[in-house]
């Protein structure tokens, strides 16, 4: 454990660098762009729901219920997903969980064994390498496409005899790269392809804590449809902005072959694992509110700010199509060396290298409007600075 | 974790068979003393808060905070623990968790190595063995006297090059015993020995879900004061009424050598284990609560009706001096056989042997006076069979 402790991730790191500078510099003087952590208030639906639970109260709201969630709420989140996805979705296909991070641990331990291996391409959120490895699997990188794109001839490549899943994030944190079509179709029969060569059942795991942040009108795909294996984790820490109060779930895709047996271990893994079950309250409140969100348009209006510029300014990104972040190429090769440029400017980035991409860093932009304006001259100073250094 | 689900705790077995013959039977024919889940409600003070919070809400309150929890939720804590201790705690000794499960997961993963031992008195909540497992660790049973107090003697002779720490559980689940002032008196000592003598530091944890819950206006000994390396992990699920929100604390004491390296650990292990954060809403409300709790006069009073009617059956049963559970004798061998009998006339219980001692069975008291009272026929009905069968 102790030895663990040098990986701590950068993005704590700098945000707790940023709390210091807050202090220092005043808090509106500090451009914080570290923690993916939404600003947007929960939409005025959940406000309203909160209130009239605390009015007239349920006898019993507040107690232990089944491990895997009320009733009520997993019905509604089969309905919904019923309907998004046109399969046989039912209350047991949903398992209520304490935010998408605990859903990933509970997932991994209920279908990994002691040296298994989970295919995450890369760059990859990276908290992956610690919940899989808490589950005693293995992690294996795969780099996708300059463009952030799934690598399919790679991913081919890494699937072997240890191979148990794949772990994929669309919208994906840090790129914003959102999977498509065409990728998912390609990738589920590369999936049906090996599981049949290998003898086994190749699980996919789809982390989609970012699926109702997608701009530019485009439909994400359903990676339920183009695999039968398929495992969805998500959250409303995003969409419904309850990032503090760790209210997720799991969906088990129906065409799951072993579902219910692959269930029973997900619900087991809950409960030993020590989450027990998602928050009681927040299982109430979200549940009539699986077809609301926060306003995206804002997000978005956010990302064509702040994409334009940096291009603008003669940074090379890649335009992301969803989530809350910006992945630029730092303009030197050192992206710490880079990232600290930019706090002498008071502008609070992640390095690439934390994702698994040195020579990158991550922007996360679920910030005040203000703040992405405030800090843009910084960005822009840093810019022409190695410019001029390179004529 | 296929094997492991065979596993599965007897517990909740036994209360998901319940909410199948609460179905065939009315709700109001089925005895259920399966599960702890507390019955009182919540107190007023809590409900106010939150009404006053859904009234009034805080912008951002909804957020990722940090790892650890809210400052003043953990200032509110130290404040309290200092009160109740004498000790020198500060805001850094507190740790935000999901409920004392997730607490125990932690501080187990935060503290152990591959093939540790955690040594645990028996009878014992049967979840812990996942707890430890999980991290790695291996639990070693160590049988308590006939009054279900700590037997020293066998402590002391299961100390060994292996042992890591050892969990109690006072008031305990599933015999209601307290360890007395003079137990931990002695289990410090004989802990500061040990580690003396192994050359190393061993870890008492207490789990004290049940802490407040105390009868006869007995003083629950602070196990803090009898020895330095000790982590407390409790929860509010118990004294407030909020098992199904999962909320809760780790307590380091500041006596503890590195506690700063130990804390740092187990914040790592709450966040890689996909906990995050303890859920922000719950922070903020139990902050002005903790000398709060629910009227522990109710849970004496149905100790004292429940105890008095079974020991006028002829049950075998050690007076609990906390929590809401009562632990009798089977009164045949086969504790299996016994809870079937007791089904029968559809009473719920659990056997035993799910909490390492067969020839026992749990009874989970925190439930309305008139199930008990309904019940109560039940149990004498049993009793006379099985007293006229020795005859």
């Amino acid at each position: 454990m102790k030895s663990s402790l040098n990986g701590a991730s950068w993005v704590r790191q700098m945000f707790e660098e940023g709390e210091v500078m807050k202090r220092v510099y005043g808090e509106e003087n500090v451009f914080d762009f570290s923690l993916g952590n939404p600003n947007l208030e929960p939409p005025e639906s959940l406000k309203k729901a909160l209130k009239a639970l605390a009015d007239r109260p349920i006898p019993g709201m507040h107690r232990y219920m089944q491990n895997s969630g009320y009733s009520e709420t997993r019905k509604a989140i089969a309905e919904y997903l019923k309907e998004e996805s046109g399969l046989s979705f039912e209350e047991k296909h949903v398992v209520m969980t304490v935010g998408a991070a605990g859903g990933l641990n509970i997932v991994l331990k209920a279908i990994l064994d002691e040296g298994d291996e989970v295919i995450v391409p890369s760059p990859y959120f990276m908290e992956f390498r610690f919940y899989i490895e808490n589950s005693g699997g293995r992690m294996r990188l795969v780099d996708t496409r300059e463009d952030f794109s799934l690598n399919l001839s790679e991913i081919e490549k890494a699937i072997g005899v240890k191979t148990k899943a794949i772990l994929i994030n669309s919208p994906n944190n840090p790129t914003g790269a959102v999977y498509d079509q065409g990728s998912l179709e390609k990738l589920g029969e590369l999936l049906k392809k090996k599981s049949q060569e290998l003898g086994k059942t190749l699980y996919l795991i789809t982390d989609e804590a970012y699926r109702r942040i997608v701009f530019d009108q485009i439909r994400l795909p359903i990676a339920f449809h183009h695999y039968p294996h398929t495992i969805r984790v998500t959250s409303h820490s995003k969409d419904l902005s309850l990032a503090g109060e760790r209210i997720g779930y799991i969906a088990v895709s129906p065409l799951c072959e072993e579902a219910d047996e692959l269930i029973s271990a997900i619900i087991f893994a809950l409960r030993t694992l020590g989450f027990v079950n998602a928050p009681a309250l927040m299982q109430r409140l979200v549940a009539p509110l699986q077809r609301n969100s926060v306003n995206i348009g804002e997000y978005e209006e956010k990302r064509n700010l702040f994409y334009s510029a940096l291009t603008s300014f003669g940074y090379d990104v890649v335009k992301p199509q969803g989530a809350f972040y910006l992945f630029p190429k730092a303009l030197i090769e050192d992206d710490l060396a880079f990232v600290k440029e930019l706090q002498l400017k008071r502008i609070l980035t992640v390095p690439g290298r934390g994702f698994g991409k040195p020579g990158y860093f991550r922007i996360a932009y679920a910030v005040d409007k203000k703040v992405i304006e405030a800090a843009l001259p910084g960005f822009r100073e840093v810019a022409e600075k190695h410019s001029t250094g390179k004529k």
